[in-house]
C-alpha cells in the first residue's frame, strides 16, 4: 500500500464538484480500488463472476432442505441461463463461468462450464476430514488458475459465487474453527430448514469439529477437514487474484468462508476484497463484525450463486465512474466551500 | 391494491428456481412494483431522473457551507455533464432532466434543461412564508406535469433529485411540522457546516417554524410556508406519477421532504414510492423510521441531486429482471424443497 497513491487519490476525490466526503462509501470504494490495483487512473469495465460448484458428503446427514441432486440440476440451470445469477450477472454486465470443482455428476463439455473437478463430492465431515490436504491444494490451485486466466483475459473485477447443497454446514464449521466463534451462534437455516432440522444441523457441526480436531492445527488443515471443493476453489481464486492485484467481490455466507480461509492463509489478500452484502443467513453478521467489515449492501439475500456480488458490482462500478468522470471545481467553474 | 394480483405475483416468485424468499428485498421490490403498476408482467427499461433546482431566501441567514451562487453553477455543471448525477444517471441507464423550479438566475434555453421557474428563489422562511399557496400550487402542477409527460413518453420508472443551496434548512423545518419531530433532533450539517453554524441553523429553523405557525394549519399551507420551489416540484412530480401508476424512486434527505409532503397531501401516493437510500444527513434515519420505511441502500451518501436514487435503480431493475427472466422449477427440471 502506497501512501502517496492514497493521498493523490484522496486529493482527486476532494477536487470533484461535490461537498467533501458527500459520496460516502462510493469514495471509500474508489480509494480501495485505487490502492488494490495501484492505478491512480483505474479502469473498470470487464467483469466476471465465477460460480464454484461442489457437493458435500455431509448432505447425507439431512442438514439441508433440498436433496443433493439439486447441485447438478442447478448447474444445468445456470448453463442454460435460468438461474438468479444468470439474470443478475447479465444485469451487471458481468460474464459468468460455472466451475465444477467437485459436483457428484459428470457434465458434458458445455459453453460456460469450466471443468476442474477434484472429486465427486467431499467426504462426510461428521465422520472425518472432507478432503485431504493434497485435494485441498489442488482445489486452491484450480481457483487461483481461474483468477489468473481472467487477469490475462483483461478482466478488471472478479466476483465469487457458489452452488452446493448442504454447504452452509461446512462453512459454519470453518467459521467456528478459523475465527473461534461458537458454532451454535452462527448456524442458520440455509435454504430454509425448520427448527428441528436446525438443531440437528448444529449437532452435526459440533460433531464435525470434534472429530476433526486433530486436523485443524493450521488454516490449510482446517480448510481440508471442514471445507469443501468449491470453498477451497474460492479461497484459491481470491489468492490468485490478489497475487496480480485484481480486486474480487465476495458474495455471501459461503463465499465469505472461502474469503476467511484465504485471509487466514495470506492476510494481505484482504485489501483486494469487496464484501458485497450482508447475508440473511444467520451468522453472517457475526462473521462480518468479527472482521471489522461493513458489507456494501444489506438486502436480506440468502441465495448465494454470486447474486449479492453481482448487485454490488453496480455500486463499485459507480464508484469508479464517479472517480473517473466527474468534473473538478476548477474545470466546472463552481465555487468551493466558504473559507476553503 | 389488488389482492389477486399480489397473490399471483407471489406465486410466480415462489416458482422461480431458488429457495422461497431467498432473494429477500428483491422479491419485496418486485411485488411492490407489480402492485404499483397493476401489471403482472411488469416492464422496466426506460428510466428518467428529474433533478429539481431552486434557490432559498433563507440562504442569506448563513445556514450553508456554500454560497448561493453554487445553485446555478451546479445547474450548469449538470447541463454540461460533470456532476455526480450525470455520472450515476448514465451508469444506471437513466435519462436526466434538470428542472429549473426557481433558481435565482436566468438560464439560456439548453438541451436537458426544463424551464418551470416559479420565482427567483423563495422568500426567507426565517421572516415569513417561503411561497404563497398559489406559487406552491403552480410548483406542484409543474412537477406533476413533468411526471405525466414522462409517462406519455413511455418511461417506466422515475427518480427524484434536487439542487438548492441551503435546502436542508426548509426540509428540516417541513419534517418538524409535518411529522411532529423536534427540529433540533434532525437538523444536520448539510454540505458540511461546523458546530457553530449548526447551532445557528437550528435557531433559524426554530424561528422559521414559530413565525410561520399560523400558515401551517394544512399540509399545503406548511409546504408553502416552509418548503421551496424544488421541494414542491418533487411533491407534485410524485403525485402526478402516482396518478398514472408510475413508480418513483425517492433520493435522500431533501427529496424525502417532497415525498412526505406528497404523502400528507395524498396518503395513497406512498405505494408508488421506493425510498432509495438512507442519507448520511443526520435526521434522515429518524424520518425514515417514523414512516416505517427501510431504504434500499445505506452508503453514507449526503449529496442529493438524485445520486442515491440512481444507484437504487440498479437494484429495482435487478428485482424486475429476476421476476421476469428466471426459470421456474418445472421448466428447469430442478427438484423442490423436500416435503413440498
Amino acid at each position: 500500500v502506497d501512501g502517496t497513491l492514497t493521498e493523490a487519490a484522496q486529493a482527486h476525490l476532494d477536487d470533484l464538484t461535490k461537498p467533501r466526503g458527500s459520496l460516502g462509501r462510493l469514495e471509500e470504494i474508489a480509494l480501495q480500488f485505487v490502492r488494490a490495483t495501484g492505478c491512480l487512473k483505474p479502469v473498470l469495465t470487464k467483469k466476471k463472476i465465477c460460480c464454484f460448484a461442489g457437493d458435500h458428503g455431509v448432505a447425507i446427514e439431512g442438514v439441508s432442505a433440498f436433496p443433493a441432486e439439486v447441485t447438478p440440476q442447478m448447474v444445468y440451470n445456470m448453463l442454460s441461463g435460468g438461474a438468479a445469477i444468470n439474470v443478475l450477472a447479465s444485469h451487471s454486465g458481468a460474464d459468468l463461468d460455472v466451475v465444477d470443482m467437485g459436483v457428484n455428476h459428470d457434465f458434458p463439455e458445455t459453453e460456460g462450464l469450466v471443468q476442474r473437478k477434484v472429486g465427486r463430492g467431499t467426504r462426510n465431515i461428521a465422520e472425518g476430514p472432507a478432503m485431504t490436504e493434497a485435494e485441498t491444494l489442488i482445489a486452491l490451485m484450480a481457483g487461483a488458475g481461474i483468477a489468473l486466466s481472467a487477469h490475462e483475459a483483461g478482466y478488471h473485477l472478479l466476483g465469487t459465487g457458489e452452488m452446493g447443497i448442504a454447504n452452509t454446514t461446512p462453512a459454519t464449521a470453518l467459521y467456528a474453527v478459523l475465527l473461534g466463534i461458537a458454532p451454535e451462534t452462527i448456524a442458520g437455516r440455509g435454504t430454509g430448514i425448520d427448527d428441528q432440522r436446525l438443531e440437528h444441523k448444529k449437532t452435526v457441526i459440533r460433531r464435525a469439529i470434534e472429530i476433526n480436531q486433530l486436523h485443524c492445527g493450521t488454516p490449510l488443515g482446517t480448510l481440508a477437514a471442514l471445507g469443501g471443493f468449491e470453498i477451497a476453489g474460492i479461497a484459491g481464486f481470491i489468492l490468485g487474484a490478489a497475487s496480480v492485484r485484481l480486486p474480487v467481490v465476495v458474495d455471501g455466507f459461503i463465499s465469505t468462508a472461502g474469503a476467511v480461509a484465504a485471509m487466514k492463509l495470506c492476510p494481505a489478500s484482504s485489501g483486494y476484497l469487496f464484501f458485497s452484502h450482508l447475508s440473511n443467513e444467520q451468522g453472517h453478521r457475526t462473521v462480518m463484525e468479527s472482521q471489522g467489515v461493513r458489507p456494501i449492501l444489506d438486502l436480506d439475500l440468502r441465495l448465494g450463486e454470486g447474486t449479492g456480488g453481482a448487485l454490488a458490482m453496480h455500486v463499485i462500478e459507480g464508484a469508479i465512474r464517479i472517480y473517473n468522470e466527474m468534473a473538478t471545481f476548477s474545470s466546472a467553474c463552481v465555487a468551493g466551500k466558504e473559507g476553503e
